[in-house]
């Protein structure tokens, strides 16, 4: 076994899913020396109140931002309200590495963010050195980035298995249609009444039909994938779970093409992938199988309408799709084994 | 208030999720008297037993269908598996009118029939009477037909929206792509690993893609009213509640129109309808709203694609989706007013 | 069949959940006349935009209840937050007559009160006509009262069967520990972080352990049973699901009596209550078997230690344990037959 | 960091949901060699097919127990169902050392035996040599037993916390009132009806009233804690959630004693150990806390009786329930530090 020189963190934003999922991998990663904690509203309290669960591992406790000593921090995962975090990155030393949670340096064109986001982007030089970080596609300008823009959990979902797909010419660009369900803890744990128990239990709904702001996000990678302009459909829906996130595309196969060209495909890219893995032909991908654990699995199956295919994809939205890529990111960036603290095994049931 | 002549029923395989709701449904039905309910393998047991939240009512024990009383019984509702059932119905006595929840009698090609069933038609000349109860489409027909076969859960859930768009020429007929979300009640009683609340919480997944049985119904009913053959898509998943079912259609639009278009459309077509209700623009139907009660919601949404719209459909699939449905078309068929026995509210939260 | 003169009914706070409940029953109330919902921080609103379950029903838009005009109304259900009702009922016209589902006139002696709620009682001569609720046991003085303090849920559940047990000496005074487990539903439709689904979803916790405020309400009613100062322990569990609220409680015998005697006596206490069912040795009560309906279920179980009992009672919080109890209450209040409303067969599954 | 000889370990009965989180739990364990796995109907079958969590991890087919190589084999977990186990362990070589986790060898007295599980054992000489392994109050034993029978979900939660307390005099013998509340998934995954998704959802009901097999298992190891006999109540729950264990125990304290007393004594028990934890006072243990990990909490809370408190407990069911303990226990047998492949973070949410 190997021993690791120390990286100091820094999660600010520790008090939502996204910062106690990213302790959740930290405190099993062997490199990882957790320095700081910084949650605004909360500030002061120890992690034992904030989050019960991780009360046995001598977590420190929460600080405001503005009290973190930088010079002791190697390298920050920023879990901060979308909006927020501009600003905040942009004071960061320049020597402190960065993942972005937030959605804030995902978009490269500043019009776009403008047009989606409703107002400019406050550090457009800062964006402009951001590396969208999925992580498998992305690994060698992800080593080299001083910030990486960690992807949202259902581009992330969406686009593993489409990327490969549209830069193989293997499906067309203008006909994606992407029909998402995701578990509840994706809406963060502000109280709001629409996701309270009695709200959601035995219930579903779609919502921001035709307005998630993951979506410009997708026709932005997917566009580069494709080499020009794409058309897709993005309808997400909230189904009655706590984790887990299933993506159902329908898309346009090349003539002469079939379900099982495109499996074959994906099977190749993503052979010796630790986190990805495409089930074989009939297996049914379920969000179950991945729960807590950082695997992305993908199934391709025949539509009944000729010339077309069904691609299913499904993760954790908190560790694949947020604080695992996270984490995966991380490694990538420090020269690390990719999987250090993220060999979880799924926990079913 | 009127008082009704009494309705001799019969309820088919009332151990089963299906035939608890008939039941549900038909002990406030003012003119349903529950003469006989059957169950095969726990024939002779108290419904106490069986449904211990029927246990109130004084219903009749089980017995087996061998043993009915033909003469004392007007109404059957046939709540049987698929394939059991052609058998049963075809030794019915004449006079006996019958709904039949099961698959048996809803495909009117033999051909079709035997490809999705594996086996010829026990009781073809009994097929040919048979009418297919989308009670608010097929009205007239209904009232008059001795054998309705009750529709899927799915198929009414997607066609209520589809045909009338499909009659009126404003959607195409080729490209309709229907992904549809249920509860675990569809999947019925019968113990099945997969279906342990251990295997189904907290997860989903999809099933039979491509090969579920409710897509040649659909394709049946969708041909009629588009005049011509349909190319469509089906994929069904299974999600963490017990009731509720929503179904996201991606269509195609005519030349020039738009979302509004269709809803403007829906609106209009079902106007006066007391279980259909067309939502306002923006709103999102959801599963929640209408639990327990017969009532179909319907949404529609502009599809980012130019070109296309979204249509949000849900019901309770033990209602609309069948039991209400049932007893809906039981009215219909007896000349009763059709919302006898189906004004419950929705069960929220 | 029987037509009933209107009621013209008032619900105040009609945007909680016991209060769309309120709704949900009275619409099925052939003498309810819903002539005006009060909701203070929505009102303007349709009812439709707060619940949308109950949008096709025609109710008033939710105003104000310094807007209502009370010479339009002959009954209140009061349904407004502890604390703030008091003041409100003690403006009311002398000839309307009032269910208060709060808790603020459940407690008869006003030092009781203002120990357990921080402060004096705001209309102490009106506390002194209220009536405690409780339908099956307290029916005469409901029938002429003018204001009725609906009794918690938890107290309905527990004191349904302990009452009679403590009235008749069947079981100790001093030694009754009632351990109790329920739905979210009761804590209330306000956004709390606590509340929320993935706070919920998959565990369980005690909460308000030794301090619960249903507990001094059980206190007064138990020691009025007994007939002298009762001793007992109450702790309270939230479970991951909406509706529903089971008790067990352990119970000392009279010498020489068995779990069989109490059993008996409860039988014949409520043997012609058609929402009270004592069920058959060995039968498990559950609330599965009452959601959604007005039925309160018992179940006497012999306990492993000598000489006590377990007595498991289950009702769904929302219609037995609040709303429901109050219609009971209106229909007793009016000389209605008792079961108008409230005919609901439980929704299984 | 440290290396490890490799253990060379069998799983019997790895289909089962224990099997499958011993799987879990061993896959992260840096000593574990994980080489047979037995499944008697599924014989055969890939772990890929049995679990598709397990899928990414190259575990060995399932095999027969007649046809595994027991000179390959040192250590056995065996997670068979009750019953069969006995003739099983009976035919192992002396050499390899085994946990089991059924009930087989927890009852030292061959007549509780018989009485409880209605045959006579058939390993008698066997059940002699074996350790009731309730790790942190039988370490020197287990450290060098042969067989070790692995404590059952309940007694572990519910004796955790009780055996101190009686050990030390602090509460009464013969009065103590164990009301639990568990998830599913202790059910088993064998197909039930009762455990379906639909009846179990949204509900909950207690079961096994007075004749839980667990009982005995507790009555004896108290009663070796009490130091005579004890007399103890205990009533499960069945609560809509897969995983987790609560259980409230109602306890008479020692003349002059209080609820702090209890946390103290508790608490200076548990000091050093890595996986109970004793809350403070006011904070209230949640299932939610310890999901996924091998932790177990405690909290103590004064009665509203005079002279009595309130001990909760809660765990995961699968891990220091079951699984969690067992790979405890081999650590403590195999002189290994006791937190290998233990280390997870529990999973919130």
């Amino acid at each position: 076994m190997i021993s690791y020189p120390p990286v100091r963190i820094a999660v600010l934003g520790a008090s939502g899913y996204t910062g106690a999922e990213l302790l959740r991998l930290l405190l099993r990663h062997p490199a990882a020396d957790i320095r700081v904690l910084t949650a605004e509203r909360q500030a002061g309290k120890a992690m034992a109140e904030v989050y019960p669960h991780l009360a046995p591992f001598g977590l420190p406790n929460t600080i405001k931002i503005g009290d973190v000593d930088w010079a002791e921090i190697d390298f920050v995962f920023c879990a901060l309200p979308h909006g927020t975090t501009q600003e905040v990155i942009a004071t960061l030393p320049a020597g402190v590495r960065v993942v972005d949670l937030s959605a804030d340096f995902r978009l490269f064109d500043p019009a776009v963010y403008a047009e989606w986001y409703g107002h400019e982007h406050q550090a457009p030089e800062l964006q402009k050195t951001a590396v969208y970080g999925l992580t498998e596609l992305a690994r060698v300008a992800v080593s080299k980035a001083r910030l990486v823009a960690n992807p949202g959990c259902y581009p992330t979902a969406a686009m593993i298995p489409l990327i490969p797909l549209l830069r193989g010419g293997l499906i067309a660009a203008d006909d994606l249609i992407i029909d998402a369900k995701s578990g509840v803890s994706g809406a963060g744990r502000d109280a709001k009444q629409g996701n309270l128990f009695c709200e959601i239990s035995e219930g579903i709904n779609a919502y921001g039909v035709g307005r998630h702001r993951h979506m410009p996000e997708m026709e932005q990678e997917l566009a580069l994938a494709a080499g020009g302009k794409v058309s897709l459909s993005f309808t997400p829906h909230l189904i009655p779970m706590s984790r887990g996130e299933l993506i159902t595309t329908y898309v346009r196969l090349r003539d002469g093409d079939s379900a099982d060209d495109l499996r074959a495909a994906l099977a190749e890219t993503y052979r010796v992938e630790p986190f990805i893995r495409v089930v074989a032909s009939g297996v049914t991908p379920s969000t179950r199988h991945v729960r807590g654990s950082n695997h992305l699995h993908i199934g391709i199956f025949p539509d009944h309408r000729p010339g077309h295919a069904i691609v299913i994809s499904v993760l954790d939205n908190l560790v694949k799709g947020a604080s695992g890529q996270a984490v995966q990111n991380m490694n990538v960036m420090l020269g690390l084994d990719e999987t250090l603290g993220l060999e979880q095994v799924a926990l079913f049931p």
